[in-house]
């Protein structure tokens, strides 16, 4: 197996190899457009069940919207989603035909002409606030919590596996309120979910904090974000959670009567995170060997390497290794028995590192006789003897430490690459030697957030919520009285 | 509540009817797409984690590929899917913009023309057969068991929620394999899984067979089929499982070495069932006061009414109803108290019975004197006093009868409409005055089944695999040697 570029060689190079490599995902046929392997979407999968039983936990159920919106819909929302809504798949027409000048070719029917355009959803507001103009009329019809798992389309002219692509999966919440109060409620909650997934399960750090008003959703009053660091400096916008205000109810009209009997705008919220978060999980945590997965995602979660060369040899070992997957998935942990014989040991060592297999054992003939079992951990690449007696419970103790050590380490890194300056100066000095979150204090103007990034290609990623406003001091660029302190990063 | 129309009034009004009041589904403002509504989705869910349980018990994983199948994959695909895939959503464009001459409105933009069009997937044997190539050169990469579940679209000129959209969901299997035999297999191993959920999962009795030329699937060598049977004597086609030969392997060119060296085509399956199973479960099961849920699918498997004058009442009820609560989820059970104060006891039972609710329960001030509560079961509608102490227990066994019951009930209804005729004459009459399944012998030939198809409407559902072929015979229409028994029915 040919070895990975390494991340100090070309980091984005190293990205791109693990993801093929590691047999998570690859470009299709179709520009933009990837194919998630097995292996990548039983990671997805994880995730996604994860996600859903805290949506369900917070009350909310899942429903499915079409697929296509309307030209005349989206002209509805365009104020509220101008800029990416632009870029878009537009059916046009519903048949195909027989090229009659090219035998066994196929053409486009031109009497098979819509009427409208339909344009694949690249997020489903219009759809969905066109739905629930029908669903509300009065207060007791409210709140409607409702997400959706979809696929959407962006036409990104430039494209990276999970990264950035033409059609991405996800799910979007998208919530109708009879306050603002409870609108904010629930952006922020939602906010929270994320962060809680996004540290507990996937083991990556990220600052809360809301988006700069050029920084937000178009539809939106306030934009809540989580940003993750990844290991080359650069962050990424790991999920947002938007307070929408009444913007997408007054684009479609959407009314409804209070208590009072009174007529008033619905306050709405939507939240929303993808297949992107693959590539956060990826870039955070693997190295030079390959993948490494926090063992709360991992589908394989122990992977066991018998060591043999006789048949009776594998027996014995099977006997023993039988015991130790039954102690094991009585835990609910998952574990393969690698038993196949068309590859060696050391083939199979290094394709569960290159897979990020939280823990792998081998067994062989003098571990028998030893009454042990050498264990691998994936984290720290660290080996050790358990015995027999007790692997199962040592096992399962170690996984839990690879997914602290996993947090720990990231969080580590996040600290260390978080980095308080007061000038521009130093500002451009740490991003372009140090990289990471540069927490700055800023003016609050879009003149100064557009005038940095011209210059260095970094964007405020979030005013942090656990900030509070500084009651003086200036703006690092301008010079000016401060009004936040932002943390800065240039960003995937 | 206004009443359903009933099903002796007016079948097909009956099911729209139904589907929209029972918040299943309703047509959104996108031609022939429907919004499938929450309690619908939570319905199509747990059908889904039961198919995928018995995906994954049966060695396939879950991936995903593109939405989109570019023209030219559609052209080598062509000879194997005629038919349906030319009926079809195509991008032209990848871009909208300001319309110059209609202020805030939006055109195509002219400039952003697609290159080659792409196709909306009506199926993806064309976009996983191109990428399949790529992963197969051995034996040793074979077999491979994938399934993706995923959004299609046909552009169906009529459309009925759940039964035809133009957009619907499913899940679709694609596996590739070394020899015929084992591909064979695989496609009588998922019929037979298909059978067994929706038989046991959504107690809907089915005819396991296959399908004559004229109705497999194009690119089919062998279409098997589960055939289900509706209230109103039609047929439904319930889910498909397709032997593909090498026709998809030639069309995309995809050989593997052998282990004796020899470059030879892969054989094929794929496999699928959709929303329209929904269609199926309410046609089934349903009756005139609204939906009737087998208990393995219910969302809510029993629903709780407290019927109370006073605030002291209610909490008496409630401290009942917790225990009975806890003890129906310790056994997996889910519950639904419904202590909203905005409705009456009469409007809940009325709504219960339209969701289809198994049992609902309802307990009074009366109730805990005498230390019992009043059951009703949805399917017969029968009501019984329970003393609390064996509530859960009793509870219990009767969602399992309720699940029995559906299923016997549906399968004697089967029985009742599966006629054996021996004259065209007779066949007529039965399909006149009757409905159901007919089983006859047929020739064999394509010009039969047309022939008895433009006479009657009704069409071969299948040749049933339990059937034998029979030594002697003459067909009922043609008159000639019969090859086949095999069952017609009038179909969805």
């Amino acid at each position: 197996m040919a070895k990975l570029t390494t991340r100090a060689e070309d980091y984005s190079k190293w990205y791109n190899e693990l993801v093929v490599k590691a047999n998570l995902a690859e470009n299709s046929g179709v520009r933009g457009c990837m194919v998630i392997k097995p292996y990548g979407y039983a990671i997805w999968e994880k995730l996604q069940a994860e996600l859903d039983k805290r949506f369900k936990e917070t009350g909310h159920q899942n429903a499915y919207f079409p697929l296509f919106v309307p030209k005349s819909l989206f002209e509805a929302e365009e104020k509220n989603a101008e800029g990416f809504a632009k870029e878009c798949a537009v059916v046009t027409h519903y048949r195909l035909k027989n090229d009659p000048n090219n035998p066994g070719k196929l053409m486009v029917d031109p009497e098979a002409k819509l009427e409208e355009e339909l344009i694949v959803r690249p997020t489903s507001e219009a759809i969905i606030w066109s739905t629930y103009k029908n669903w509300i009329q009065s207060y007791r019809d409210l709140p409607i919590l409702i997400n959706q798992w979809a696929n959407v389309v962006r036409w990104e002219m430039r494209t990276r596996l999970f990264l950035r692509t033409a059609e991405f999966l996800w799910q979007e919440g998208h919530t109708a309120h009879a306050t603002r109060i409870e609108a904010e409620e629930e952006a922020v909650k939602m906010q929270e979910v994320y962060r809680d997934v996004v540290e507990n399960f996937m083991a990556i750090p990220v600052v809360k904090g809301y988006k700069t008003p050029s920084e937000r959703f178009a539809g939106a009053d306030e934009t809540y974000t989580i940003e993750a660091l990844m290991q080359d400096g650069k962050a990424l916008q790991a999920g947002t959670s938007h307070f929408l205000g009444q913007n997408f109810a007054k684009a479609f009209d959407v009314k409804f009567t209070t208590n009072e009997g009174k007529q008033e705008y619905v306050w709405a919220t939507s939240w929303g995170v993808s297949t992107r978060l693959m590539g956060a999980l990826i870039m955070t945590h693997s190295d030079d060997l390959g993948l490494v997965l926090p063992p709360k995602l991992a589908p394989i979660q122990v992977a066991i390497v018998p060591i043999y060369k006789t048949a009776e040899q594998l027996e014995e070992i099977r006997s023993v290794v039988d015991k130790i997957q039954d102690g094991l998935k009585a835990k609910g942990i998952s574990v393969k028995f690698d038993d196949d014989d068309k590859s060696k040991p050391g083939w199979k060592f290094a394709e569960y590192e290159l897979k990020g297999v939280p823990v792998r054992m081998a067994i062989g003939p003098k571990d028998l006789e030893k009454g042990h079992v050498e264990v691998a951990r994936r984290d720290t690449l660290e080996k050790q003897f358990i015995v027999l007696d007790e692997v199962v419970d040592k096992t399962e103790a170690l996984l839990e430490d690879i997914q602290n050590n996993l947090y720990q380490k990231a969080f580590d890194y996040r600290t260390e690459h978080t980095t308080e300056v007061k000038t521009f100066e130093e500002f451009k000095e740490v991003l372009e030697n140090k990289g990471g979150f540069i927490s700055a204090l800023w003016d609050g103007t879009e003149e100064t957030e557009e005038a940095v990034k011209d210059a260095t290609k970094a964007t405020i990623r979030c005013i942090p919520q656990a900030f509070e406003i500084p009651t003086e001091g200036i703006d690092m660029f301008s010079g000016k009285p401060a009004k936040f302190r932002v943390l800065y990063a240039k960003a995937y």
